[in-house]
Order: structure tokens, then C-alpha cells, then sequence
């Protein structure tokens, strides 16, 4: 997860300025009409396509819902067209295409533009993606920055006329892409409560050095993935309590429910990175621990053959050659002497052991 | 306890959708029905076997209280059952399904939707139970996910009349059930009391690894125990001040004693959790202490016997074998040679003593 | 001072049950009434004794104010007589029986029920005493569950006519016994301060294990004081801020200094507390010095001696037996072999202790 | 970075007092005057110089916006002078020549005075220059405390009538400036996160002390620019939400963008604090893992060689000189001996590793 | 700086009561009285010596602005005398005298009662002298409790008719007084600012005892510091925003700007704080560093020596004296035994050097 994902143009330009991404491949839009009894659904290329201003016209008049959704790398082309169709603001079309942005909500003139972020697994760990949407009274206009469209669960349920979908506004469309992405939280912080868990697992055991990379990772992780999920739950607390024209009551029950699981995975959020910082001072107080054995060991060691190899030291000087003078090392020639010699090293060994017994060290 | 605990539908699943999970064993239903002077109780096991829509309704209408109790893993007839009868929103019935929700409190027209959890002791740890609760103006349906059910107490003191329940509203009840959740805290929190005055007692004498095992697990329930109290104070701050009209004033001054037992159980909590880290703290520096007096012996112990061992090494030196050199170690061959070694190493002994009790090294 | 105080009933009691905890002495009820002009004080020791219901009446009708205090342990008994004299409510004698409450206060119907607690100093500690107080327009009933009766300079300056106490109501008499309360702290953080300032010139000179041990008393206790202490101030400005028909204005004016006596103390307890983390921190890198410097005192020794032992060591081999090879250690025979040694080990003395210098080791 | 950058004159000065700083260069001041369709730009020394008072009237009289820049060093001249003919209060005046002060908005009756910072990479690390504006309906006045104009870009904006800015007032000039400013947080923010980012790839192989360093320093410099980006964005907040008579409505929406990048900034700078937080953990947790790592290598070589090089010890002590006794090491003489001690020694050394390999030492 | 420098009366005191301190030295009392055209200056013992009650009713009534400043140790005589003229409230007297209050403002009916602190450098360290002032709508009553007069300044600019102070009320001379307190707030943290970079400097050198002693010493101050600094701001938000009679509109801009230095040394002192926690950390993963460093130099030393010391204590064995055995020590008797040992060292030492290096210990 990169820590700094946001394009952005030079300091001084032109706000609303457009500046062309290099799109590999062009986005692939989604042009879906429904209403309670009718559905149709295309897919284009570009939206000068087909979509002309007065087909757009005919499309906001009629009392169906318009949802066209933009997958993929779009280009400032494809922006400006629909944003001279729909009247989207210059400085939102702005944040769509630099990607990266706060997850925000903004009105503007009876629109409703919104940013949100989909976690997605890859190969690198967890990634963010841009969804960016404009709201109006019966259109619904979404762009993603990714791969793979991951709305084609809630078209699926427009096609089959499963649940509300069909019958209510593009208000109520809104709440079921938001309430995906915002869904997505589950099975990304289940994913990471199990990786905590077998972290706890192995402190208990063996704590080595790639125990913790893995939870350092996780804590890099975990603070980047709050910086995008904190403003979610904002962002719906907004949408829920403040008044917006295009969000209808009915649709606000939805919304809070939506609001509570953005809260439940904050809640859990917070507790796993509480838990991070309780794990990684597990491990510094069991590395300690660990300093600590290796340390009584040596002195231990230390304490007890350092003299002893003292003595020895001692009854290996030279000193004997002066065979004349009844100084030089006597101990040496007393016939008991190196049984006596044996014996105070032995009694010394024994009362160190005492001493390190009495302080606990082993 | 375990750190992630919902269940939760794949994201893009229709909203209210009530996904069968495996019940071993069917959920067992206690109805009641009390007024000041009637009481009657039945078991039943499917709200289906005697519950039609016409005896609910006269429930209903009837000017006693109704009080439906599910206790066990519930299945997704018994709560589309339910909420067929009681008009109960979809939303809140997942709620009910998906067990592992956070505490909450939400209104749905009239009716108010309360998920609290009951913290029960198991072998592994605590266990948090939801429990979830429907009110409406003369009935209160509750959902209990575990194996006893925790509101026998309740339901006796209905049958022997026992203070003021049955002469009061379904409000009241709701409160006497809340209010016996709420003080499982104290049982809880009298024990953790009583682990950290036992850790505390223990870490003056001689900290072990067991010990910081102990503190870890501590802190680790602590912080998941907050994560389920600390909302159940905010819910019911919210029953307390919001205005609902299933909620009498009367019964308001007992939700203030509740709320306040809330707050004073989390701030028991917070303090036992701030006790755990000065506890962490105390386990550290302790260790560290001990790391200190380890060194210092071991750098008494060499710096004491290092040189005394090269000087004895010195002497040990072959030589002497050329014995026409003057040169070659002519201090083996003085009368007083090896008493002169010895005082010489007594002396620097006595030195490095002085040394090391200067700086207080012992 | 202990983690967990709180009384408490079996979870599932009845709301407002007063179970009879042992007494081994009864209550003492310090029974006053007083008024500008007049001053009557009776001992009893159980409120049936003198105060039958129509006294009681006849007290409450009087213009003088009535001060009843219950010193030591309260019976349930004297706690229903009171009760049913005063129409207190049963949960807040409750909150009076189960010692360990939260401070707080509470407005039942008119009346104020405000719990506080008074610090001790005894032989283990502070330990924390609960008083109960209940306000009414012209009485004042309080509790105290302690050895000696706090409140005794109040009345001595009632008797004595001091001050504007026998002028003013039941409110004022209040603020006198809060003032008292709150007031404790002042002596109490000024020996806290004095402990403090002892550790900190200890820290500078030799830090050892009671210090260690005495700051982490000291945080341990200002971690269970600010529990207490906090609510203090919030309930002193809750009594100056809210209205209620018990408390005069010309009493706020009182009120609000003591709120900002109760505001200084946790100022300071607040400061107190970050000292200690401050003292801890520097015991912990005083540590940390000691260490590095008996570390850096072996390796010199160690780096100093090991080389030239081995010196020693080599020179000390028995090679020269086989005294028919020119290969056997030829430096043994040579006329300034051993000279020459000394001076090979003086010089990798000299080096090392020029590197040690260079790397500022000593 | 500097920690304190604040001029200020010595307390008890008379407020509004002009002290002369040092000025090498004299200010380049650019007088613009610009409406829809007209432009006129003038560069000159000192406003004295042609803003005669008659002048200046006619500016503030004419439709047409006046934007008046002084880059570098101002002396109490030029703003005694601008102070003089626009009404500028003084104690903004001492403001702009105090630089250092903190970002903030001030209205002064109709007056806006605002004062931002531009942080500037130079060599020494980053630098924050004090930039103020005083905003009028229909003038803007800028200082700029720098070597080079930041605003070059935005007259040539105006020169170019490349956007809306000659269209609109001197509040949307202002927006356009503090765009300017606000956006040169995001290369900035950049070019730590790629610091970050490196320290995060170094940290996983080798740390050493200059990436310690290195972390240090950027903790320092991100804690001090927090200092100064933390108020803008609420100076932002206040500009979009308090009604400012200069301030129009259509300027809002841009303004409210502004606020967003500013925010944006904020966001990612305490997310880069939290990092480097884990950085340092991170950094330390490895330090200690290497030292444990160290210990054990010492404790096991020690363990290993201590007793064996006693036992040589033993053997090469000097006790065979007296051959008569049968006392005097009689080892020596045994025909088996020496492959005897061997095979002891090549035994212990067997059991130390086993044993360390036990308690997974290696 | 003392931890608690609170005077108080004992708990149970009558409120109000005014207990005398020592005074080894009468309070200086400097009496002005001045208006846009007169000023009048009096310094005397006691305010009994000159103002009778008649006198000072005149003052009051005069519209002149009448300035009582009390210098020194203040009696209680004084107080009481001071009290009685102007109607001062008895509690507020009482904070006069106990001087270590908090910073505070109090309002008694139209008299404003301000407590503020000035930080005075001294000796030992900083020191927090109390100001006491009272406001009337054309009095101010001034107390310092120091050694010398701080407001020196003032009264010579009310002497030379500089600025405006003899113009406006007697609010806009206790924003003189206040603002000059305030700003003492500057050279003392211009101070601290360059003792932290002087201590950045030291840390990347060489870091020592006295350093941490000195960072420690700051942490202290900061903390005792920004105790005393905080209320400040805090207080002067409160007369900005609060509607007092006594507080003209005109003197609020001049507040704002007073306000506004106490917010940007409370910046200051926090950044401060902030990097003496930096600071802290620098030192100690620096002195961890150090560890490290002694660890390896010791690991590597005793790695390679102690197998060596071994081998050569293995050929210094005694066993060749048993000179019939072939099993003896062979080796010794090896023509070229010697020279073998030498190579099998070296290579061993070789290999060390060899392993250390990949593992980048040296």
C-alpha cells in the first residue's frame, strides 16, 4: 500500500484544469436505464458514442433512472463530454481524475458528488481504489479505477428485479454500491484478525525476526487502511443526517444501516491496531526475557570459571624451576597438594552455585 | 474471545436478506403475558405452532404485555414468523442473524431495535453473547444466542409478583433485562480486580515469563471488553435523553441507575487498563534492573579476574627453558618471585574492589 | 487503595433492594436544626428513636433547616426510617448502602442526591470514604461511611454563629461540607508533591529498586485518585451550571469556587501524574547509562586482556620438549625472547587503549 | 528548519510599534490593476513612489481589482506608507513585519488579514515564509518574506486571462494565492513519503545510525511543519463558513476545494507522524533483536570454551615437579591420559550444544 | 519550580477567612490616576495612609481612571482596607493572599476578578509569580507578589502620553498589563528553543549523562510550564468572547491580538514538548546503538580468542611428561608441531573474520 497515492497538478495551475492521464486501455462504460417495469442496459466506448445531448435530455425527462457507470482509466475527454451533458462541476470532475483523493462528500447546486475508496486485495497487499460518484434527482454517474467492475453484483439484481433496486430512485442505487464497497471491510479485517491471531499464537512460542516484519507490516497496514475508512463513516453520517434533495427519506433507514457496519469495521479497526501495539510489546517484553536468560547464563559461566581458571593459572607458573628457593611455589612439592587444590575449587564451584540458587538466577 | 465475530452476507447480497445458518438445536420460545393481575407462560419451540396472526393481533390488542423470548440459535422461519406477526424491519431482523453486531440502538417507526451483549464466562475466556431486543408499545420480543437462558430472574420475579414489573409497562421490562446485562460487569470486573492485584503483589517478588504471559492475555480481554461496554453506556445515554414513545418517563429514573452502573463499569475498565500498562511498565523496568545486575557482576567478576589471569599467564611462559639467557624471565628465578607475584595480585584486586565501590557497583 | 470497591447485588436483583451488610457498630445521627437564631444538635443512635413522622413533619413545615448526619456504618433499617420520612427514593438509598459509587449527582423529583468521596490517608494508603448527601428545600441529610466524623469544624462554626452558615439555607450548608470535601485534596497532592520532588533528587543520584518501586506505587495511586477526583469537578459544575430549585443563586457564587478548587486539584494530580511518566523515563535511561557503561567497561577489560592472554597463552605451550627440532618454538631459546614479548604486549595495549580513547569508550 | 522563528519586540512595547529590521535588499513591490477586459502591471521600489494618496483613491474608486505585491524584506516605510493609504490597522502591520507569527485570519471592520505560510525546500531542509494578505472588496495586498515570487504563475494567469480570474474579485485572487500555497504542501508531502518509503526498504536490511538519524530528523521536521499546516486548514474552515463581507458566495465553492487539499495534507502528514512512529519501533525492535542475536553468539561461545579451557588449565598446571608422591597428578603419567582428557572435553562440548540446540540458541 | 506552590487554608476553614503571612517587607502601593489630560502619581505604605473612604469615593466618581497597583507581600490589613473601598467579594481577596492559584476569571457582579501568572526567570529556574486584578468600569487593582515592579513600562507610557493608554479606559490598561504578561512568554521560549537545538547538536555527537539530565530538566519545566500557559489563552478567549460591562468593544480588537500571542506560545511550548519526547527517543535508540556497538567489538573479541586461548592452553598441558606413553602428546614432539598449531590458529582466525564480516558485524 503506497503511502502517497495522490496525482496532482503543479502548484499554480488552473483549478479544474484536466490534465491527460496516459489511458493503456480506454474505460468501458456502462449506460443502464431502468424503471419498475423496464430495463436496458448498454455498453460503450466512449460516451460521445451515443450518448448526444438531446438523447441525455430525453434520458433526464424520462421518470426512469439512468446509471452509467465508467470502469477503468478515463480519459479528460470522456469527462468533459459527460460533464457538459449532466452540468458536472468543474473541480469534481477534477478530483475524479486525479485519483488518490480524501474520501468527501460535496454538494454542489443540488448534486451530490461523492468519493469512496474500495480496499482490494492484490498481489502487494491491500490496495484502495477511487469510486467517485454524481448524484442528481434520477441519474446515478460512477467511476472506478480498477480492473475489474465490482458493480456487476447490484446489475445483476436490477436485471433480475431482485429486492427494491428497480423501484425506487438513484438515490437508493447510491446505498447499494456504497453498502458494497463499504461491505468489502469484512472479509479484508477478517482476513487480518487471523493474521493476528496466529501472530499471537507464535508469541507465545518462538518470537523470530520475520514474526516481527509481519507485525510491523501489520501496523503499516492498519493506520494507511484508517486514513481511508475514518472519512467513510464520516462521509455517511453526512449523507444521513444532513438534508440533501435527492436523498429521500425512505432511503435513510438504508443509509444508517450502512453507516453502522462503516462503524462496526472502524471499531474493529481501532481494536486491531490497539492489539498490534500490544503484540509488538509482547514480543519487545519476551526479547528482554530473552537478553535476560542469555545474560544469567554467561554470568553464570563466567563467574564460576573465571576463578577456577584463575587458580589453575596460578599452579601453572614457572615459578618452580628455582628448585633452590623455599619460596618458589611450595604447594607444588606438598604431596597433597593438588588433591588440596581440587578440593577449593570444588568448594568454590559449590558456594557460587549457592549464591546464583539464593538470587533465582537459574 | 476471539477478534473477529460477525457474520456477515458477501458484499452485494440484497439488504434484509436472512441467509440460514446451521442450528443443531432448535431455538426454545418462551411467551409471556402479564398485567397486574394475570400472569401466563407457555414454551414453545416455532413461533408458527401456536402463534397465528389472529392470536397476535388480540395480543396486541389486548391490554396486557407480551413478552417473547428466543432463546438459542435462532433460524430464518422463526424470525420471518416473527417478524410477519410484529411488522419487524428486515434490516434489523439480519441484524439479529448475523450475531456479532455492534451495540446499538435504532428506531424503526415506532419500534425500537436494541442489539446489547451479555459478557459470560467460558473456559477460554469471556465470551461476548448478543442479545437483541424489539419494543413496541405493549410487547417485547428478545433474542438470547446462547446455551442458559440469563433472564430466568426476570421471569421470576413476574411469577411471584415481585416488586414493580408487572404493574408497569413492556418499557420497564426491557430496562430489568437491560439493567441485568449491564451488571454482569460487576461479577467481571470484581475478578479482573482481583488477577491484578494478584499480578501486582506478584511482580514486587520475582517476575516471571508466566507473569507477562498473564498481563498480555489481560490486556488483550481489557481492550475487547471495552470495545463491547463502551457502547452499551452510549445506547443507553440515548434511551435516557432521546424522546421515544415506547419509553414512559417513569421509567427513565431506572435507565439513569443503569446508565450510571454502565459508566461506572467502563470507568473501572479504563482504569484497570491504564493498571495493566503501569503494570507492563513495572514488569520492564523490573527486567531491566535485573539485566543491570547481572552485567554488573559479570563485569566485576572480569574485570577482576582478566588481568590476575594474563599476569599468571605471564608466568607461565616457557622461557625459562633457555637458561643462559639472562634475559629470559629472570623473575622465576628469584628467591621471592612467586610471593612478589602474589602481592602483587592481591594488591590489584584490592584496587579494582576499591574501584567498583566507589562507583557503587556493589 | 484497592482496584474494586463497589458493592454491589446479584446481577437480576430487584431494583432497590437493601440488603443488610453486618455492622459491627451502629450508626451515630448527628441530628441539627438551626436558624438564624437558634441552634439545637441531639445524638440518637437510630432515627425511630426521636424522630416519629409527625416531628419529622413538624421539622420539615419549620422555616429553621434540618442537617441530619449518619456517621459509620447505615443499617437498611435506618435507611427505610429515613426514607419514609423524607421520600427519598429507593435507588438512591440503594447507592447509599452499596459503597463504592461513582460521584455524581441526580435530581429525584426536587430532591438533589449527590455522592462524593473524601480522601483518607491511613496506614496502606489514601483510601477513598463515600458520602452520600440528599438536598431537599430546607433539610440536609448525609452520610459518611467512616471511622471519625469529617464534618465536625461545620458544626463547630454553626454553634459558634461563624460566617454566614446559620443566615443562609440548606444549600449553602451543602457547599460547606463539599468545600470541606473537596479541600482534602489540597494537603493530600501537597505530600504527593513532597514525594515527588524526593524521588526526583534521588534520580540524580542513585536510582535503585525501592525508588523504582516507589514510582510506581505513586502512579498506581494518582491513577485511582483521578478516578475519584475527576467526577468531582464534573458534578461541581453541573450544581453551578444547571438549574435546580434547591440551590440558590447567591450560593453559586460559593459553588463556583469550590468548582475551582476541584479544578486545581486535578490540574495538579493531571501534572503529577505526567511527572511520573517524566521520573520513569529518566529512572528507566539512567538505567539504560549504567548499563551502557558497565558494557563498555567489560569490552575495554575483555578486548584489553583477551589478546595478551593469548599471547601468554602461546608462550606457555610445550613445543620446546622436543628440544632436537628448530621448528619448536625458537623464540623460547632466543637470548631477548621474553623481553621482547613484553614489549610486543605493551604495545597492543597501548593500541587498543588509543582506539578506545578515539571511539570515546573511557 | 528553525524551532523559534518569531520576531517580536520586548514585552511592554507600545502595541503597533514598527521596528525597523534590517533590510539589505529593498522590497520589489508589483502593482496590478486588472478588471475583465483591462490589465496594467507595474513593478516599483517603494509605494511612495507613485501611490500618491489621490492616486490610491482612484484605484479603490475604479470597478477594477488592485492587487499590490511586496516581495522581500519590508521596511516600516512601505508599510506605514500601504497602512496610511488603505487603512490597515497596526497592530497587522507589526505582523507582517514580525514574521514568524502563526497562520491566522483576522477581520479588521470589513478588513480580511490573513497570514499563511509557504514552505520552501532550501538547503538546509524546509523553510516556512510568512506570506500575508490584506483583503478589501475590491483590493488585495500581498507581503511575501522570500527571495523569489511565489505568484509569477498567477499574474501570468491574469496576463494570459487564462481562467475565470479577471472575471471575478479580489476574494477570488485571494483564493487563487492561497491555492497556491496550500497546493505546495502536496510535492512536499511527496517527497517525505518517498523518504519514508526508502527508510521503510533500508530498514528491513540493515539499519544503521544514519538511517536512525535520518528518521530523527524527519520526525522533527514533520512536527514542526504540523505546526504551521495544521492552522490552515482551520483558517481555510473559517473563510468557508463565517460570513466575510469581502468574501463572495461563488468564491466558496472554490474555497471549499481549497479546504479539502488542506485537509488532504493534514491527513497524510499525521499519517507520515504515525509512521515514523512505527519506523522508530521498528528500528528499535531490530536493534534489539541484533544485540540478543550478539548475546547469544557470546553466551554460547563462552559457555562452550570457558570449561574446556579450565580443563587444559588444570592439566597444565606444574603439581608433576614432585615426583615422588602419587598424589601429584597422576593423570599426567597414565599411558591413556591425554586422548582420555580429550575425549572428555569433545563430550562436554557435545552436551553444550545439544543443550543450547534445546532452547533453539542457534 | 516548585511542584505545589498553592497556599491554603485548612479543609473546614471559614471561606473568605484572610490568614496573615509574614511579610518581612511592606507592600509598595503605587496609586495613579489619569485621564486624556491629567496624570497623578502616589507611592505609598498603606492604603489607610491616603485613601480614606470620602477620597475614594471621589476617585470613583471622577471620570478619571484610577490605577492601584500593589507591589510585594500583601497584608491582610491591606487587602481588607482595599476590599472594603471598592467592594471587592471576600473569596476573591482570599485568592489575592494564597497566592499559587489558578489562572482563572471571575466575575462578581460587574467586577472582573483576573488571576494571571508571570514567568520570571530566576536562579533556579523559572518561576511563576501571581497577578491578581480587579476591573471596575474605571478602576483597576493591581497585585504582584515579586520582587520588582514588572509594570515599570506601563506607568512610563502613561507618564509620556505614548500610545494610547491615556485615552481609552481602564480595560484597555489591563490589556497593557495583561499583554506585557503575556509576552514574557517570548524571550523565555526563545531560551528554551535555543537550549533544544543546543541539545539536537550535542545528541548527534557525543551523548552523555549531563545531556539526559538536561533533557530531563526541561521535560519538567515544559510540563509545569504549559500548566501555567494554558489557562492563559484560555482566559483570554473568555474576555474576548464574553459579553463583560466593564470591557469596552474597542479594547477587544487590541484582546484579539493579546489572545492571539498566548495561543502562539502555547504552540510553541507544545512543539517544545513534543521534541524534548523526540529528543528523549534520540537518546535512547542512540544509547542502544552504543550497546550494540560494545556488544559486537565484545562478541567479536571473544569469538575469536577464547577457541584460540583454548588451543594454546591445550599444548601447555603437562602430559608430555610422561615420556614413555606415545599417546603423550605426540604432537609436541613433532618437528614441525609449532608452526602447524600457528597455521591451524590463523586459519581459524581467518574463518571468524570471514563469518563476521557476512554477517556485517564489523
Amino acid at each position: 500500500m503506497a503511502l502517497f497515492t495522490k496525482r496532482y497538478h503543479a502548484p499554480g495551475t488552473l483549478p479544474g484544469t484536466l490534465a491527460a492521464p496516459v489511458c493503456e486501455v480506454p474505460p468501458r462504460i456502462a449506460l443502464v436505464e431502468f424503471g419498475p417495469d423496464t430495463y436496458e442496459e448498454r455498453l460503450i466506448a466512449s460516451p460521445a458514442e451515443c450518448l448526444s445531448p438531446e438523447e441525455c435530455r430525453a434520458y433526464l425527462d424520462s421518470p426512469s433512472i439512468t446509471w452509467i457507470h465508467v470502469e477503468g482509466c478515463v480519459t479528460p475527454d470522456t469527462l468533459q463530454h459527460l460533464g457538459g451533458l449532466f452540468g458536472l462541476h468543474p473541480l469534481a470532475l477534477e478530483d475524479v481524475l486525479n485519483t488518490g483523493q480524501r474520501t468527501k462528500l460535496e454538494s454542489y447546486e443540488g448534486q451530490l458528488f461523492l468519493v469512496m475508496h474500495l480496499p482490494a486485495q492484490n498481489r502487494a497487499g491491500v490496495e484502495a481504489q477511487q469510486v467517485s460518484f454524481f448524484l442528481g434527482h434520477n441519474y446515478l454517474i460512477s467511476f472506478h479505477d480498477g480492473e475489474t467492475d465490482p458493480f456487476e453484483p447490484v446489475r445483476g439484481r436490477l436485471r433480475r428485479r431482485a429486492g427494491r433496486l428497480r423501484d425506487r430512485g438513484a438515490d437508493y442505487l447510491l446505498y447499494g454500491l456504497v453498502d458494497l464497497i463499504v461491505d468489502q471491510g469484512f472479509p479484508l479485517l477478517e482476513d487480518y484478525g487471523e493474521q493476528i491471531e496466529s501472530i499471537e499464537e507464535a508469541l507465545l512460542d518462538d518470537p523470530d525476526k520475520a514474526l516481527l516484519n509481519h507485525i510491523h507490516r501489520l501496523r503499516r497496514e492498519l493506520l494507511l487502511l484508517r486514513r481511508l475508512i475514518w472519512p467513510q463513516s464520516e462521509v455517511l453520517r453526512q449523507l444521513l443526517h444532513e438534508d440533501y434533495p435527492s436523498v429521500q427519506d425512505q432511503t435513510k433507514v438504508f443509509l444508517r444501516d450502512c453507516h453502522d457496519h462503516a462503524l462496526h469495521i472502524l471499531d474493529l479497526l481501532e481494536s486491531y491496531r490497539e492489539m498490534t501495539t500490544v503484540m509488538l510489546e509482547a514480543y519487545l517484553s519476551s526479547a528482554s526475557n530473552r537478553l535476560n536468560e542469555a545474560m544469567r547464563v554467561l554470568t553464570v559461566i563466567a563467574t564460576l570459571f573465571m576463578p577456577l581458571t584463575f587458580i589453575v593459572g596460578v599452579y601453572g607458573m614457572n615459578f618452580s624451576v628455582n628448585e633452590s628457593s623455599p619460596w618458589a611455589m611450595p604447594e607444588l612439592r606438598w604431596a597433597y597438594g593438588y588433591p588440596v587444590v581440587w578440593g577449593v575449587m570444588v568448594l568454590i564451584g559449590i558456594a557460587m552455585l549457592f549464591y546464583f540458587k539464593r538470587r533465582k538466577w537459574f
